[in-house]
């Protein structure tokens, strides 16, 4: 992995414990893998590829399909999470987490079911087991030939089976590859927390792809950045989504994992995002506690451990803080990349120099 | 309490297996109290008054404000059940289950809420508790000069002292004294099942108030005998509500509570309604199962169990089965009653022979 | 098309007055299209295909984009309707409903996808339109060998390109090819009312796609028959799903749609079934009137008509009439099938002739 | 009404266009009355009052029970707003919106029913009308005695009566008085923001009863500032709640009003909250436009405009920044007010000139 610079790297501060990776691969078990599919244009037929897929394995290659509880939350609808109708009723879900381009959702999907029968399928064949894939997207029409619907089943393997532990790459990479944010080249972004609470140590983590805003809505550390650095604007308005998914392995339950996910609206809007209409934001967060064999197979009498309600507060805060700062290292590690639609145009990573003059010039160390 | 007849003495026929009382009351430690509020019409000027509170007190008299887990759906919203976003949220209420005439929520409400500090005043005076009481309505204005607004903070009281475990009242009773059903005289109606599972055996109990229906919709065993008693019709269209409080003492975690309220919907079918615009049609599911202290006061890890998913069935079923129970139960108990708006219309209870007669037409065994 | 006898046909009795085909082709422009694979188990590998794919579209062949409003809801989410996101956040859909099994819902969003973008492509090319296709699924693992993936992009084309208005095939057709509905032969049915109000007269369609329920939970015509039929049971549990998709060309807003979708629970419900937890309870309304063009090109200000709550009630009764009509159309045009897991297993469609000889035991004129 | 200072008036900054009174009462037609309820603890006994009722008249005294449309969220579920069954499901209520302390709420809906009622006797005694209202509520128990529950019929009805359009009192006021935020004196904050969109212009306003936050989480202008400020700490967790009223003239429908009101979280969270577990934050949007007389009279068929989805942008930075000024009103408005819980402890108002002071020195423009 080549490692991009991350916000800490060049200077920006955010609050809280970080994880050892600051990532969401902090979450024990959790990996983490990608694959980016790049095409220059050429003959002036071949618009372009900038695009991929990203796999989130809750439980790393653990040879199982146990499920783990989740809840989900839609600030805005304009996006797809498939495998929510499941999540909100039953509270869990299994198999990875994936995340592509709008118009790779469905073949992606396809994908992973696939990679799920072959690698459990004796559970399959012996049970009437059924796969619900959970697959996010966002929006890359701008940088990739979305049309061309270029992702196949092998890229989505690819991602699942480069899944692993550690550091995790950010900016213009899998599902990330041709994301805009706030009108800057955006992507993939990863933070976590620790959270020390009656004794014990629980480890909270996001991966956001992050794909909205408008520049003037752009806020970094608190300052209105994005009024400063008004050059190369994309659209003047709000396209695209945010996808952001909190992994823990604190013991909470279903409706508990709810309230995290809604907590994303506000981690997002730290950065000035108002939510707009074209975007499709919505939040995942599931925990990795608790685990119950397979649901066919879990026991008549499930136990449980929960998290008093009010401890949750520290919850909300890493949900809140890990979020925003997982936006700023996908914007912080992006790279500059050529759009096909509008061919040509080149959006822009966000200038760390530049970023780093004005948030001084505003008071802040950095 | 006065032994009013039951849909079973009549010879109606369900399905499952009842608690000793085919009651809410089967549920171990709940009790249920009413205060009925009856005045006829007199000097041109009072228009007569029938209504009352119904109190379900989850735990009785416990002497403690331990919470219930629980869980609500709203078929139709055309109503009100006070503590759904504390309920949706958190997952748990504490305190009774108040159900009332419409315009009489807000005095309930005041009046638990009253009763509540008198009981626990001790920790409403050490800690910071909020209670933000659980009260249920449906309109009872054509029997009862609603906009008097009778119903007073002693008659909530009133309730809540007469909670007793055992045989609960039915028909022109508590909060469902001056309710109307099928356009038939409705009321209160209970009924219990029974649930073996996993060699555990649990009790689940579902409380009406019913309010609700058009006679042409009306079903009972099967049988759509509302087409074949035509006769002293109140709208020809629905008005009204139904609330369905379902409890049980299985293990069941809140956003399987919710799994549970939904099945409600499906129970009041059974009848034949469609869950007509004005009527309010909301379900509250609660489990008196995993006792954690106040919330305030649950360990900082709260240990739980819960029943596995594939054992839901069982527990829908009996959802189903005693809401459609329930529903008959209250209008085969109720009495006629005049009406003070259209003043001097009589609307009748449903007759029991002639009902029999439609059923046994129509192959029923009765 | 062949014909394939439907519940009146045999002598079942349905309230209410369907429309000319008496089914969701009688909403105006509506037009449905079937793939069905059916391919027989050989050389004891390949173990057999009975699956497909439906397409629904809501505008037919109108050569445009124009979205309709659309309410969603889900009894019971052990189940999948993609797209859902989208339409209860911004009350609209555009494109085709797709109905498939479990397993290939990822594959026909991809071809449901592609074929829009072929078929609109001059705006697909000139703006940035993104497409969530609307795809529901059952589980037909019993009959077809579901974890073979058979289902291709080809197929779900044909059922687009196959589309058409008038009579509409049921029982083992399209998504339905597979499915099982109270433990016998299931499918796909259809069934429609129409409604005059205020005037004006409106069409109401449903079409299901049944693979719910068991045998003894089944009630036709309010008898339950299921207990007198008790031979060739599958699984003595609910194991399955229904879509039920609601059309009409009645002027609601997307808020009254949701209030539509949430009574399919209570159609579904009058032939007996819980909302079992295996169960994917997923309902659809939407509403071909109030066209708007594309989301894109609207007016600033839109200019809809919408009827009063008063009068839903007549839709509240035509969707629950039409939802419990389909499904038992499902059942009375389905027809026997081997099953591929557990081999060898015949899944017996419903005896009409027994059907009718219990419901006429049971006081029933058939 | 005493003129107490606002945000702008000591310097701070906001974005967006305001209207004349920078309030909800920029909406026509809207008014604003408030009850204030401060009694002093004595005789070792009385432990003192500081609460109040804050009425809000969406239609102002127009002498009609035309309903708004309407939607609503619930970011924390910690709280209660009543009436909400109602907005979700039928997309509008009637009458005013109650603000007052969690232990009132009941006996504020008790008064503003009876005040309905004497108000529109007439449509009240001849048909079957029923009110749920809307009251919202937030939590006054370490300044007011709340557990004497003092709020009166007759407080709630001098709000009532006192409902006024023009400039709107802020801080320690009606509902707001006894309140609370990120551990300064909180209470009553409004503000509007004026849109002009497709060649017209609209208003939205939002009021705030401001209850919620811990110090250190609090922001002002993107600026840490509760850091700095760590003196007179109450509690030193997120104790309370926030009721974000929001309303517009701009011609949208429930669902899109729904949409509105999630933003109120975006909002609220600017200020640094994370939603904190014992915080009902709970958002209430309703809209002027498209009067339909009152439900029962509606036309047969509706005539409604909505703006085009893609202008909801500018509605959703309203409310994101109209909510996050009134915030900073309330604080700034309140003054400091002694505990009756802790007894004696005083809550202090936020330090105008220390909180310039340190935005100063953060670069802020003060």
């Amino acid at each position: 992995m080549t490692h991009t610079p991350r916000a800490r790297d060049i200077g920006l501060r955010f609050e809280g414990a970080t994880g050892r990776h600051n990532a969401i691969t902090d979450v024990p078990g959790l990996t983490v893998g990608f694959s980016t599919v790049i095409e220059e244009a050429r003959d002036g037929v071949h618009r372009g590829l900038c695009t991929g897929v990203t796999a989130i394995l809750p439980r790393g290659e653990s040879g199982s399909i146990t499920p783990v509880w989740a809840g989900v939350h839609s600030l805005n609808g304009n996006g797809e999470l498939t495998g929510s109708h499941h999540i909100r009723d039953l509270g869990w879900f299994m198999g990875p987490v994936m995340l592509t381009n709008t118009h790779s959702v469905g073949i992606v999907s396809h994908a992973v079911l696939g990679w799920m029968i072959d690698r459990y399928r004796d559970v399959f064949d012996t049970d009437h087991l059924w796969c619900l894939p959970v697959v996010g997207e966002t929006y890359d029409g701008v940088l990739n030939d979305i049309n061309a619907r270029a992702v196949t089943e092998e890229h989505a393997r690819a991602a699942l089976d480069a899944a692993a532990a550690g550091p995790v790459a950010e900016g213009n990479v899998g599902g990330g590859a041709g994301m805009i944010a706030y009108e800057f080249k955006g992507g993939t972004g990863t933070a976590s927390r620790q959270i020390a609470v009656a004794g014990n140590s629980y480890t909270l983590g996001v991966l956001v792809q992050a794909n909205h805003g408008t520049r003037a809505w752009l806020e970094i550390s608190g300052v209105p950045v994005g009024r400063e650095m008004g050059g190369d604007l994309v659209f003047g308005r709000d396209q695209g989504s945010i996808i952001v998914v909190i992994a823990t392995d604190a013991p909470l339950l279903p409706h508990q994992l709810d309230r995290l996910a809604r907590r994303g609206g506000i981690g997002i809007g730290r950065n000035g995002t108002k939510g707009g209409h074209s975007s499709g934001d919505i939040f995942l967060a599931f925990s990795t506690a608790n685990p119950q064999d397979n649901p066919w197979n879990a026991p008549d009498l499930m136990e449980l451990n929960a998290l008093k309600d009010t401890h949750l507060d520290l919850f909300y805060a890493a949900v809140v803080q890990a979020t925003e700062e997982a936006v700023v290292n996908a914007m912080i590690a992006a790279t500059d990349r050529v759009a096909v639609k509008p061919a040509g145009k080149t959006v822009r990573a966000i200038d760390h120099d530049r970023l780093r003059e004005i948030l001084r010039a505003n008071g802040r160390e950095v």
